[in-house]
Order: C-alpha cells, then structure tokens, then sequence
C-alpha cells in the first residue's frame, strides 16, 4: 500500500503529527498505524482507579484521526526498510511511505529486584486489557506498596489513597518524592499533603527482596523492615521504545532515544520522530535529559509535521523546557525550566526571588488558597528567566504555562517589574501582592545597584 | 514636616509605590497620605453584598504599609505647591518632599439624567461609610436597576441575583453589555450567564427619566417602558482625579487625566502620577484610552517606584495592553490587548485563530468546563500577537495572563505553535487540544503558503 505520510504510533505524539500534517497538506494521504484497538490517555492512568469509573473513561478519541481523514491501522510494525521506503507489519501488510514520522513512546523502566517476576508486581502499562485487570485487582487489595515516587508514583498514592480500607505506601531511593523535579521545599510540600491523606512514604530506601510463594506477601526494605503487600506497582519511570528503529539501522543516543536535529528529523532522510521515543535536549546547555511529557511529545510532533516537506516553523535549535504539574489532594505543583538544585549543578550564576500570596482578594473569599512562587533568573546575561516553581490551588496549573511561555520568549526579570497582569477578586491574587511580580522584585533587589 | 518621599492616595497604587519605594530605597523617609480611615479594596466592591458577610471583609489591610515603615497620614491634601515642593492638608499640616507622587485615583463618572438627584440613587464610591449604607439598602429591596452593563455593573448584578427575592436590571445603552471591552460573542456569553440568574438585560436602552416623588419609584426607559425602582445603582464608569492636580498647575490631558511619559513623570520635576488619575496610552497606537485598572496602577506604581531617583527600569516606551477579567455564575471571562472590533477599528491586518477545549482530559473528569479561545495576529509585522478573549472555568483568569507575557514579549504566531506547555489532567486541557496552541495553529493555517 502506498501512503504520502506515514506515521507509527497513536498516543498524543502520533496523533498531533497525523492531525497537524493533515491540516498542513490537505491533499496527502495519511496512515496512521498503532497496535492497540483502544489507545490510553497516558496522563490519565492515575485517576481510573477512583476519580474516573473506568479504563473506558480514559481512552482517546479516534474522532480527531478520522474527522481528518486520517486513515488508522491496528497493527503491529515488523521492520522499517529505509532505503526501500517501505514499513512491514507482523501481518506482511506493506507500506510504501514518502515520508514516516516515528511516535513509538516510551516502555517502563524495569529495575532488578529479587523477585519481581512474582505475580502481584504490577507495570503502568499504556494497554487497556493490563489496565482493565490492573483496576480490578486494586478494588480487590489491602496493602499496595508503589515503588518510585516520581510523578506516577505520587499520583498513583494519591489517587488510592481515596479507597476505603486501602493502605498505600510509596518507597523512593532519593532523599524526597519528586525532588528529580523539584526543589526540596516543594518536594516536601508535596509529601505532607500525601501523608495527611494516609500515604506511608519510605524515602532513602530501596527494597532488599519482594518476597512470597507464587503471589507476592511482602517487601522486605534495605533496612530490614518487611512490609505486608498484596500488589506492588512498579512506577521507576520509563525509557525509549527504540528496538524498532535501532534495527532499522536509525541513529540512537546511548541514553536518550533516536538522535534528531531541531526539526526531529533523524540521520536516516525523510524518517522523523517525535515524543518519548526521541532525544530530548535541554534548552539550556544542549544536554540529553530524560524528559518524557505528552506537552513536549506534541510540542515535537507539531514541528515535524509542519516541517515534513520543507522548514516552515523555523526552531532557531530551542531545546526542551521541561514543564510539569501535578495535584495532590487540593495542592497544584508545578515547574518549569530549571529548578535551584539543578542550576548549581549545570553551574549558572544566579538570583532567586521567591513569595506568597493569596489566590483571592480579599483573602476571605470563598476559594482561598496560598500560591508560593521560586524564579530563578541568571544573574548576568540580562537576567533572564530560567525557571520557576510554584504551588497552590487549581489555577496554578496554567500559572506555570505563563512561566514557560516566558522563559520560552527571553523574559527577564525586568520585564516581569513592567509586566501588566489582569487580576481579579473571584480568580487571582490582588495586584497589590500578585506573586509572579512580587518574586520578581525580590530578585531585583538582590541586584547590588 | 519633611518626608524624601511623599504619596497621595491610599487605593492599589499609592501602596504599591510605597513598598516599592521602600524596598529601593532602604534609607529614605516615606509619607503617604489618605483620606479614609479605611481603605477599601477597588474590585472587591460588587462582591461585599454576598460573598463577603461585610464591607469590613473588603478592607486593604494597612499592615503592607507598615511593615515596610512608610508612615501613613489621614488627611485631605488641599494644595500642592510644586515651586516650594510642599503639599498643605486641609488642617494646614504641611509636608515638605523631595518625590511626590500622586495616587489620586477615579471619581464616579455621572450622567444627566432628569431626577438623578433623587433618593435611592447610588454610586459605585470607594468610600467605606457610604458603602455600609449601600449594603444595608440593598438588603431591604425589591427592584434594582443598575445603569451602564460594564464590569462592574455586570459583577453588581451577578453578585445581587444571588440574593433571593430580589429583582434585578441592567440598562446598558450599547448593543451589550461588556461590549467596550469583549468582541460580540463574549459580551453574548456573558449576557446569556446573567439572564440564566434572573438578571433582566434591557441593551441599546436609555433612561428618560427617574422617577418618584422624594424617593425613587421607578424609571422610565426610551422606549417609554416603565421599570418599578427602589434602588438605582449607577456605575457608567470613572473619570481621573484630577482636580487637585490641574490647581497646582500640572499639566493634564483633556480626557485622559494627567499628562505622563513612559516613566510616569508629570511636567513638574520631582512630581509622578500613577493609577486612574494618570494618563494611559495604549500599547499599539499610543492614543488615550480609559483603561482604569488596579493592574494596571500597580504596574504604573512599581515603575515609577523604581524610577524615583533615576531610571533603573527601561520601558521602552511600553505602551498600556490593558488586560481584564471577569467571573459571572462560574463563566470567567478574559480580554488581553485588542478585541477583533478594535482591531478592525484601528485599521490593522490581521489574522483570526479560534479554538475550544475541555480543561480536564479526559473531559469525563469532575469539574469539566470548555474553555474558548481567540486570538488575534498581525497578518504582516512578524505575525505578533496583538489580543486574545477566553472564556470558560475559573484557570482562564491565569491562562489570560499568558496571553498578556505574550504580547508584551512580542511572541508570534510562530512561537505559539512551538510553544512548550505544561498540561495535568486534573489541571488543564490536554496537550492534543490546548486551546491557545490550537488556536495559533488555526490562524497559521490562513497564511498562504
């Protein structure tokens, strides 16, 4: 079969590039193919157990391929053929393809763990049928231990937390949950609201053995302690779906998925990829970071598929930002760019302005919460905005989008001085106080005038 | 008595200039004068009748100002005498500046209508007495008609239709209410919010007369329609307070308040104005508009603040984006920069991208709202943002002010369409369907290519 534009994959990367090609060549054909009849909203997964009355609940919509005219295959690719331009499915089934855009995600990452092949040791699969019996048999637990306390891990806990007679507990190697991503005092904040909602949380601790006959009884933790459990979800993050490619003779990064350029295009001409199977550069130094979002998978795939026949969207080589939210029991955290522990660690000078304001005012409106922001500005190169950390209620969420967008177009510290805001009792803090602007000033003042 | 630093006006601004004075100027003395004994928070007003139980809840706490040591004189300014740089109170106290900056704020904009004078006619007055009085009339009607469907008339009449058996109309004399600051399909939106509560909208509608014998009884409306009145709230907006300046010689607009430049420096050296009494110029043309805003006058206050004694904050001659928001029965609607009517207006090219999407994904989660999205680009000049309207759940009063970091940073098209965003299930939309991404990307698809 023959198809202008080809792409593997359908989580949101795939299905972004389909969408964006479609809109971009309106006379192309389009293939879409994926191997799952039913496709997961990957950031969804959390929430199916309690919050979402099913898997079903969480699943993406073919309406957007098939209201552009995108044609889905359900099946499984075999083998990429690039100097023939052709991919072959498991079935034989061919494609000719002018042009493939890889979307082929990510899979967990799996640690070695005496016992983890027992039954009862659970992966946070994007598979229906795995999630379907993932669900069934939590409804059906006591004693659930979450190994990882990254973003899944914790949303995971939390999401649990809210079933009766359910006692969850999350064992994390590193001194907090999420501090990969976040600062400590944010890192902290997180866990208080997780233990305040029953979460027992381990830190500085690996797990020596996952113990029991057949099913999984217990864990026994690096410092002797055994832990009752019925399940273990192991949630230690995931790495680069690169077999596919890698036999395909594409280029890969030793750490890091399929070597691309600013445009996602990889060594091999006319093959793309995007999304978590790709190489991921920081915006700052150029560096390979294992970021993994379904925002940066679509941030990718819209500048491939712009950029399919000839560079629309010109990239200037912007690396990844890396912005990331989560809610934990009422308290929205987020971050974008660099976070304090890893500025000093690339080695940047620089200024922290931090504050704290009320998300209403008067602060005795319904609603209320406090937002607690950290900017982190270089301290020379016209200080410009690096990063940012900010917690609080819901709107927090799109908050953090106003820091990337302006770490994203060179803002500095002094722009944020000059910045004019909207604000309103019902929705924001009181201009007054607004804590973007105030953190801001904070820095400034650190500059000696 | 001497002060190095001297303020007038005690509302958003006047404070903002002096703990922004105080924080860059360690050393110096700060004065700032007001009249009220208690200060009242601008756009807290309409919601003093429900949501706040008092206007006591509505009060600007004083203890920003003392905190930072500025030293807070209750009193009325008579006369300012720029050649001595002495401004004399009314009790002849007489304060003797090295910076005087005048915070002096709006003064009710009223209309002549035949029996406006009557009882039972208010106004929207920052003036803690008077709305005590108004709170507890408002308590004991039947029938309100509130005049002029802008803001805070809109906000009045959302905030009253909550209180029960009371019966409540907006005469707006223009096409819509909202209709000076949202394109036609938000005002309609906003409309459709109110009447859902009860709110009776009589548009392209004036008042003849009000009517009664000492007290008003009713109104009568253009169309010769008799509307039942106990109680008329007018609120056709403000108008600079600029009295006290004009008599001490500063130079003022003749509509438009007083005369700044980028640093908000009056004609008289050493003298600023900050806030509704100053001048504001719009950002695209730099022609006067009335944008009265706390936001606004704050950012105003900061820079002159910071610019007291020399100029540490370049503004490059940033003109005024003017950016709102509001919440009506849970709708939050937002307007940053130019609406497509002023656009037209102004006679720029320019290009439309819309949008809408769920703020939750998948969209069956709890606290599922559509958010809408419009944006507006130049058609040439880099394709720059020049205004975006959004309207849905309570996050748009942030997502709005993505919009305002966006123009002021001169972001295009282009840079929204590789834009990286955080997206969270609970949070925000997904990442395949973001409205302000998706939007862009409609609008670029109308550039030929």
């Amino acid at each position: 079969m023959k198809t202008d534009i080809l792409i593997i994959g359908g989580g949101p990367a795939g299905i972004v590039a389909a969408v964006t090609a479609r809109k971009n060549y309106p006379t192309k054909t389009i293939n879409l193919i994926r191997k799952e009849v039913k496709s997961i909203i990957p950031c969804g997964i959390p929430y199916i157990f309690n919050r979402l009355n099913s898997v079903e609940q969480n699943l993406m919509p073919d309406h957007l391929l098939l209201d552009n005219e995108v044609n889905l295959v359900i099946g499984e690719v075999e083998e990429i053929k690039h100097g023939e331009k052709q991919v072959i499915l498991k079935n034989k089934d061919t494609f000719n393809y002018d042009k493939l855009i890889l979307a082929l995600g990510s899979v967990p990452h799996l640690i070695p763990i005496p016992g983890i092949e027992k039954e009862g040791v659970w992966l946070v699969k994007k598979d229906y049928d795995y999630l379907v019996k993932l669900r069934r048999e939590v409804w059906q637990s006591k004693n659930i231990i979450i190994i990882g306390g990254g973003f899944i891990g914790v949303e995971f806990a939390e999401e649990l937390s809210d079933i009766k007679d359910l006692n969850i507990s999350i064992v994390e190697q590193l001194d907090h949950c999420l501090i990969t991503n976040f600062d400590e005092e944010f890192a902290i904040a997180a866990e208080e609201k997780l233990k305040n909602k029953g979460v027992k949380i381990f830190t500085n601790t690996t797990i020596k053995e996952i113990g029991g006959r057949h099913k999984i009884e217990y864990v026994q933790l690096d410092n002797g302690e055994k832990l009752p459990a019925d399940m273990i979800i192991l949630s230690t993050g995931g790495q680069p779906n690169i077999d596919l490619a890698k036999k395909a003779g594409i280029k890969t990064e030793e750490k890091g998925g399929i070597r691309v350029d600013a445009y996602l295009r990889t060594n091999i001409p006319d093959i793309f990829a995007v999304g978590d199977c790709a190489q991921t550069k920081d915006f700052i130094i150029g560096e390979n970071i294992p970021v993994m979002l379904a925002s940066v998978a679509t941030t990718e795939a819209r500048i491939a598929a712009n950029n399919l026949y000839q560079i629309k969207l010109l990239r200037e080589k912007k690396g990844t930002i890396g912005v990331f939210s989560t809610f934990i029991d009422g308290l929205a955290l987020g971050v974008a760019g660099l976070t304090e522990a890893r500025t000093k660690k690339i080695g940047i000078d620089y200024l922290i302005g931090e504050a704290e304001a009320p998300n209403r005012h008067p602060a005795s409106l319904p609603g209320m919460g406090k937002i607690k922001v950290k900017l982190i500005f270089a301290r020379s190169s016209q200080n410009l905005l690096l990063g940012g950390e900010i917690m609080g209620p819901e709107s927090v969420g799109e908050m953090l989008n106003i820091l990337s967008m302006a770490i994203q177009q060179k803002t500095s510290l002094f722009d944020f001085n000059t910045w004019q805001i909207a604000t309103h009792p019902l929705l924001t803090s009181a201009p007054t106080v607004y804590s973007l602007i105030a953190a801001a000033q904070n820095a400034m003042l650190k500059i000696k005038s």
